[in-house]
């Protein structure tokens, strides 16, 4: 750890001191995020208001060798936002503009605190639609969003967060600012920075601006869940609505335990209880008959059965759907309360098949888990519970269940993680993942725009 | 140039004499693609039927030192293809085969130079839908699209080919095989080399097997020919179209001169001729309420003038329509087969203003243009016509003008080139297009992935 007084005494002369915090009472909300049993250590954490003052502290950490970790919500759950070593903390809190919403191209530009939820909403307003949804989206910011190229149940029909980032400002650690992209959706003109930098969990430069992609906003909506005898005519049912060319925004699925966790808590208040398989789907469309043509679609597939299928059209019972659904975290908090939570992803048709082989190891294992998830984009949330087992037992099970879940997600034709990113406590499971020659291009390309290795350091490589 | 023996006796080694030609009566039609007034010269060429077969040619002209220009359809306008300096051509043309249509993940797996017409019809045989549309889709091929990441008509809906490359298999020029992303929509494991490669030209690697993305093909089709009185109200309706929530698959713009090219071309035979601008709309669904739904709603527009609103409803009618845009091209070879043709990118609703600027400054240099191209995503293509300018003058303009187009499409927020890429005649271009940082960013990247830079050498880069 290095002496940190240099680096104080330049900060107090770029930025005003109510926005250099040093004190470890204020400091220590920053220490972690939403990591089970992972936090950081913060040095000084510092509140920048813009791109130039992102700039100036950038190239003096970067002159100094301090690393600096950016923050947006603080919401993440694989430990990429916490801070190493003492590091610096820039916590982009006071960068929450919506700089424009631009009705005629269709394009919202923000900076990056701007909370998703906010974002949705506001364009709301205007008839528009921000579509990438992800479960923490009243806290988590755009800019986090982006970094982590985060998902959500919507990506079935409107992909995910790199899909709607058109373009960005960025600063690079030794203080230059970048810009690629703009408010239009063509480019050919050299490589696709903007896409590489979405997704590379703050190694690569601080993003200060970004032009974000807006569609129309459907007017209607309607959520179904359907009970199934087995998970595999559940995932075949994906398949033949899909087939039907019918694209639900939303197609959720719960296995067996999740069904059977979820009743247990709500003491059986819960619509097909006996089904081995549910599926949650959302159906939008800019009028009733769109919705109702979709509908009748469902109705009339041999894979579903009418009688074992309740139709939400209304807000009210939109909410007794999606309450199931959001029980299935309530009721593992509420049974064990310590687990972790990964989130692999394979092939829609490899679902079942994935799901089948994990299961017959974790019965070896003698651990619960609970399986649920994007059925319609192949994003398996796999929570594994302690119960009572002892904590040494569990940590080390822990490992070996990564290892074997991640083995299973790639011969499967998947990848470890669909939508929660590497971070820190996934590092040591990249190389393996994406093969050491990738590895090796992805460390390289760090190294070029991040030589000293200041940004985020200890995060994405091992 | 280097001396070519002990290249050939290596290659004589890993491939059959038939699929080296060394022959210029037969090379010399690779030394070009569809770039007007560029031609390069090739050494060798080679015809690999696998990626063993290029990664072994590969490390071999790595080791020499050797360039390496890899050739899909030769349909490209910016002369990426063209092999310089007797460099060696690898052309994929045997690498031509679907792979796999796989109707329950909704993609399709692919060889590089799978002609992009065959598999839009091969999936839809299936009742699929890769949408990417460009203007050569007969010839071109996936490969060379994912390279330059092309665009067409359809992205005002559908996006552009990088959003339907899902992952991909390629060969750096060391040898060695990378895999990145797969048959799934969300993946969050590290940085997006897929979307890195896709648009790179060629020059960080060898792609030999592309994953992507398919959709279930929308059963009906209805397209619009509008007459408007300024190109301001055309483009104004395209903004008040989306708004409504009609989202066309297409919109396509013709100003003034284009229209009076075309009618003079065709002898008075196109509708609106005393129109201002044309918008050419493409409205798709699942079935004919759909799209009559959303006709009613253009029909309410009041930007639109219903008796001037040529609907075509059948095949034979959509022909009709689509006849009179294609003209341009037509009329444009007919009355000046010497031009050069841009195609700068802005912010849709910058259109009117990037046209009125541009065109004022083209009226300045006495230089005849035609302005067209795709009002729904800001793409619009300039072609600037020679008639029968002296040689050496047009030339000098050319420099001039493109100067202009490309600072103008910036000062409008938009880019230099929307779809048809870099390439070899606008590499000079490049680094004041996005920036000397970004410039150097991509260098940079470029030397990772490529260190000798071997593949596609004097592209992209100047």
């Amino acid at each position: 750890m290095s002496d940190k007084s240099e680096l104080l005494r330049f900060l107090s002369q770029v930025l005003p001191s109510e926005r250099i915090i040093t004190d470890t009472n204020l400091t220590e909300k920053y220490n972690s995020d939403r990591t089970k049993g992972f936090s950081g250590s913060a040095g000084i954490v510092v509140l920048p208001e813009n791109a130039e003052e992102i700039s100036l502290v950038l190239s003096k950490c970067n002159e100094m060798n301090e690393p600096v970790y950016t923050r947006g919500g603080g919401t993440g759950v694989t430990g990429a936002a916490p801070p190493l070593d003492m590091g610096l903390v820039l916590s982009m809190e006071r960068m929450n503009n919506i700089l424009e919403i631009d009705t005629r191209n269709l394009t919202a530009t923000v900076e990056p605190n701007v909370i998703t939820g906010v974002l949705q909403t506001e364009v709301e307003k205007l008839g528009l639609f921000y579509p990438p949804d992800p479960a923490s989206l009243d806290e988590c910011t755009l800019g986090g969003n982006v970094s982590q190229n985060a998902g959500g149940p919507r990506a079935v029909k409107y992909g995910v967060t790199k899909d709607y980032v058109l373009g960005m400002e960025c600063v690079l650690p030794d203080g230059s600012f970048i810009h690629s992209g703009g408010k239009f959706v063509k480019n050919s003109t050299g490589y696709n920075l903007t896409q590489l930098i979405t997704g590379s969990e703050g190694t690569l430069c601080v993003m200060t601006k970004l032009f974000i992609k807006l569609l129309p906003k459907p007017v209607m909506e309607y959520d179904l869940l359907i009970g199934f005898s087995s998970l595999e005519s559940a995932i075949d049912t994906v398949a033949a609505i899909l087939f039907k060319r019918v694209v639900p925004s939303t197609i959720e699925f719960m296995e067996d335990e999740a069904i059977r966790l979820v009743s247990s808590y709500r003491g059986g208040d819960i619509p097909f209880a006996d089904a081995k398989a549910h599926l949650i789907v959302k159906l939008d469309g800019r009028n009733q008959d769109e919705i109702e043509y979709q509908l009748e679609i469902l109705k009339s597939l041999p894979e579903i059965d009418e009688t074992k299928m309740m139709i939400a059209r209304t807000k009210e019972e939109s909410e007794q759907v999606w309450q199931i659904r959001r029980s299935v975290r309530d009721s593992l908090n509420h049974f064990s309360p310590v687990f972790f939570a990964e989130d692999c992803v394979v092939p829609r048709s490899e679902i079942p098949s994935f799901i089948k082989s994990i299961k017959s190891q974790l019965n070896m294992y003698k651990v619960n888990s609970v399986l649920f998830g994007h059925a319609g984009d192949g994003n398996v949330h796999i929570d594994v519970l302690k119960y009572d087992m002892d904590d040494a037992k569990f940590k080390d099970l822990k490992d070996r269940i990564r290892n074997m879940l991640y083995n299973e997600a790639i011969s499967h034709g998947g990848q470890i993680t669909g939508e929660h990113g590497i971070g820190y406590t996934r590092r040591e499971f990249l190389e393996r993942a994406v093969g050491k020659y990738e590895y090796s291009l992805m460390k390289q390309i760090k190294h070029v725009f991040d030589p000293n290795n200041i940004l985020n350091r200890g995060k994405l490589f091992f």
